[in-house]
């Protein structure tokens, strides 16, 4: 029998995820087509998101990073993998591309039927003095985790500078940590982990400086310079100076678009290549996937450009699928990403405060700080959950989660909820896993659905802590006075809710708005409710004192007391 | 100002999760109604949960467990909590109950104009000659583990049985291992956790094992006897005999129902108080929630008793919105339950194949046996995860997972999706945590929605291990030799996916049924869509040669080879 499928030829262009995925998805549903993976560099589908765990030796060879070798593919794929191979340009008329081994040096043109695009990102780099010196690294390859641990083992690092507090920037500075380098953060903005909000780092800040590094927000980096021993100093725009021995650069990437614009097809506002739902671009021949591409955001419509694994490699099975004549299309994306380090973990999915507040977008949010498990069994880790949502319909839209334990798991269940239209509602109703050990017969996840629908439905309308917020209202601390002393927000009256039944008709001023809060906003919760249900327009601060203290270590708030 | 909301007078019988919420709840919307809550034990709003391990001490006193006292009902919520009161009787005609105070045993009548049935479940007490010994212990309320926990230090207890492999069975069995008690663990089905399919748990029972832990399944207790030296004897129908100091019964619950009795209202076929998805009884006055009702399974439609405390909690905010005037409905149960034991975690959500099975409901299932993060980082464990839906239009139906880390996130990630009507495609597409430590990017939930949405489309259709899957069809091993050798399904051929291409034409019969299978899937699944596709009739094994071990080693096939 011949093998049957399409009888097309398709040119894949970049091996990592996205042209992995669709080399080895073309292949599954064709096993008449040719197909040829080119990628300029070494190796194919290759694992980059644990580049950094390479460096401190936490993965302990490079084989474990190559999750399929050319003679893989060959073996068991039929495709044709070349490697040190880069594609030069693209003549979208003819429909070839023009091929340079690297190796050689040889030049050759390759036809195709279908181009695929998949090229991924590369570091940016801005234009700062001395950014070439050498002991100044990106991170993205095997190479440069190779060329990283060289330097290191060659010149005894013992201090390190880390530009950029993303996803990159964090995992070194941990990896370096753990292999004994004391690090210097630099970044630009005046928290790390640019996708959450403000207010939900100031506790990863802590935990970054307890751990021994020296964090230096707001700032960005004006100067690098070598010295004679080989030591790089690295000035900022702030007027700050520092010494060390390594420099890694990730302050993020940018699109690889140079070929896509070889080939004329179209380029979307972000920069990124810009594809329909099927990941085919403006030329009908050519696709593209990955990190390359700009996505539509699912809750936001806007495109944007988001490297992350796992819509690139879906991208790669839905490009396949429509070259091979399948109907399949891109859902978008909703951003969902995580990060660990120093045993914390700092999630989010969807949208995030400060995007619905560009778009003008119609938003509430909740704060709340449960445990990751019931509090009566030992262990219990709080976590720091911010969801937020449409107040007309409850419908999510987004949320963010720090914590030591249990992040991923409510951030996952909120990211499924999302992606089925799901509301506070559905929280509030949701069964989820509850054993001692796991979680509470209220998860994190159900108690963010309570707070957020008590408020839709007007039990128990919430408060948010900004600059303004409790001006000219009846601030009402219901905590114990103990918990009042050892701090509180200024000119709060603190009515413990042991006693506001006694208290409320003497001490609380009818026909002023009451604004109260407790240490999570539970007490708070149950005080508004018999607060409103007496008649005074109370509503509750959303995560109570803890999140007060943490929006005002953000800055968001006066630096009152 | 008076205190608003409905005047009414609530008396709720149980003061544990179903019936505490309901107070609570019932004076968050109504502070002028009066609120009495009835608990014939001394405690409310304790943690039954927790006392297997509050037994062992991991849980370090009873305080931990105590939510809340009758004081801060009072405080707080502004509800009379009276303990040691027991209920005895309803009076549904002219509304009252009658009470006795088992402290000084006065009886009263306290009139209602809504009455809540919160009595909870009692443990099963089959008709065992000796149940009654003395070192017979069930476990349900802190006074249990008292008893309990006096027994094992006035007995210098150092061997138990554990009678039901249940949750309060395997957890007392891990907590008498964690102190240094041995134990004999005896179920009557040939599995623990019975709401797991069988193929399941093998994994499970050799983990109990392998903790010194003896497990005698298939076998229940015939007859118990005390010995001179208060020393127990248990012996059970298959005639084996097991000497202990301490016997503990977890065999099940049963709903209390005798309240309900004397009230005349009905009962469901099960046994329990049968309720609507308001939580209204068949007495327009009396209310019922938690663990003595029967709730709708959301999957089956059937009516079930399901002790859990999530659903509990829920159904006493229900009833007490309704009571209220306010409209708010249960959505019945999905039957989310988790067991952790010996680190390893056993989960699920949803129908069972054994219930599908007996409904005669449309099914299909996959099984998968991904790592629980990405294997290029070091500390991968595997977990075992059976995912069930309807071939028809991959609506979710079911899943179940064992493993040792990241199970409950799968599972509830599934619950989430199975809530909103999820599909296999929807978890296909789910846009998952991934960094990796926490996943993959492909995790294993999508890789469940794959593998059965491949199928779905009839790209690779899955064959299911049972005794005559694999008569008269070719059955292809299709990993690598050195593995076949290892241990291989009896009569199967042998020929590597990497020279399956080579092999096809010459080794592989034309015109009969192909069954594939491989170590966990995966490249049975490469090598069926190349056989599809080269017009053969193959079929790829779910969850591969681990999978029919799992078969195997819980007795659904043939003791072959």
């Amino acid at each position: 029998m011949a093998p049957g499928g399409v009888k097309t030829k398709v040119l894949i262009v970049g091996g990592v995820a996205g042209g992995a995925s669709c080399a080895a998805r073309a292949r599954r549903i064709s096993e008449a087509a040719e197909i040829i993976l080119f990628d300029k560099g070494g190796f194919v589908s290759f694992a980059n998101c644990g580049l950094p765990y390479r460096v401190s030796d936490v993965i302990a060879d490079d084989k474990s990073l190559i999750l399929a070798s050319p003679e893989l593919f060959k073996n068991r794929f039929n495709i044709e993998v070349r490697i040190q191979s880069e594609v030069l340009s693209v003549d979208a008329t003819r429909k070839f591309v023009r091929v340079r081994n690297l190796v050689t040096g040889n030049e050759y043109d390759e036809s195709y039927d279908a181009l695929v695009l998949a090229p991924g990102a590369a570091p940016l780099r801005p234009p700062i003095p001395g950014l070439d010196s050498p002991g100044v690294f990106a991170l993205r390859t095997i190479p440069d985790s190779q060329y990283i641990r060289s330097w290191i083992a060659e010149h005894n690092v013992k201090t390190a500078i880390v530009v950029g507090g993303g996803f990159i920037g964090l995992e070194m500075t941990e990896n370096f940590v753990h292999m004994g380098i004391k690090v210097v953060l630099i970044e630009g903005l005046k928290q790390v982990m640019a996708p959450l909000d403000a207010e939900m780092l100031p506790r990863v800040h802590e935990r970054i400086q307890e751990r021994g590094v020296e964090l230096c927000l707001g700032d960005i980096v004006s100067r690098i310079e070598q010295q004679p021993d080989e030591g790089l100093v690295v000035e900022t725009k702030g007027g700050k100076r520092f010494d060390a021995q390594i420099v890694i650069l990730g302050i993020g990437v940018r699109p690889v678009t140079e070929l896509a614009k070889s080939a004329g097809i179209e380029l979307g506002a972000r920069g990124g290549i810009r594809i329909d739902d099927r990941c085919r671009t403006s030329d009908p021949n050519i696709w593209a996937v990955g990190d390359a591409c700009e996505t539509k955001d699912i809750i936001t419509g806007e495109f944007a450009v988001l490297p992350l694994a796992g819509p690139a490699n879906r991208q790669g099975r839905i490009a396949a699928d429509n070259i091979m004549g399948r109907s399949s299309s891109f859902r978008g994306v909703q951003a969902t990403a995580i990060c660990g380090l120093f045993d914390m973990t700092v999630a989010c999915t969807g949208a995030n405060e400060k995007t619905l507040q560009r778009l003008n977008m119609r938003y509430d949010k909740v704060h709340l700080s449960p445990g990751h498990h019931v509090g009566y069994l030992p262990g219990a880790k709080p976590m720091d959950l911010k969801v937020l949502y449409d107040p007309h319909d409850g419908k999510l839209l987004g949320a963010q989660c720090v914590g030591e334990e249990g992040v991923d798991k409510r951030i996952d269940i909120i990211s499924t909820a999302i992606q089925k239209g799901g509301t506070v509602f559905d929280l509030e109703e949701a069964e989820l896993c509850y054993a001692p050990q796991f979680g509470a017969a209220k998860d994190p996840c159900n108690m963010a659905g309570m707070i957020a629908a008590n408020s839709i439905r007007g039990d128990a309308p919430l408060a948010h802590w900004n600059l303004d917020s409790y001006m000219n209202s009846f601030l009402l601390d219901v905590r114990e006075p103990a918990e009042f002393e050892r701090g509180h927000v200024e000119g709060a009256i603190n009515i413990s809710l042991t006693r506001l039944r006694e208290a409320m008709e003497s001490e609380i001023p009818a026909g002023q708005p009451i604004l109260v809060y407790c240490a999570v906003g539970q007490r708070g919760y149950y005080a508004t409710r018999a607060l409103r249900l007496s008649g005074f327009n109370a509503r509750n601060f959303s995560g109570g004192f803890r999140a007060y203290t943490n929006y005002k270590k953000a800055g968001l708030l006066a630096p009152a007391q």
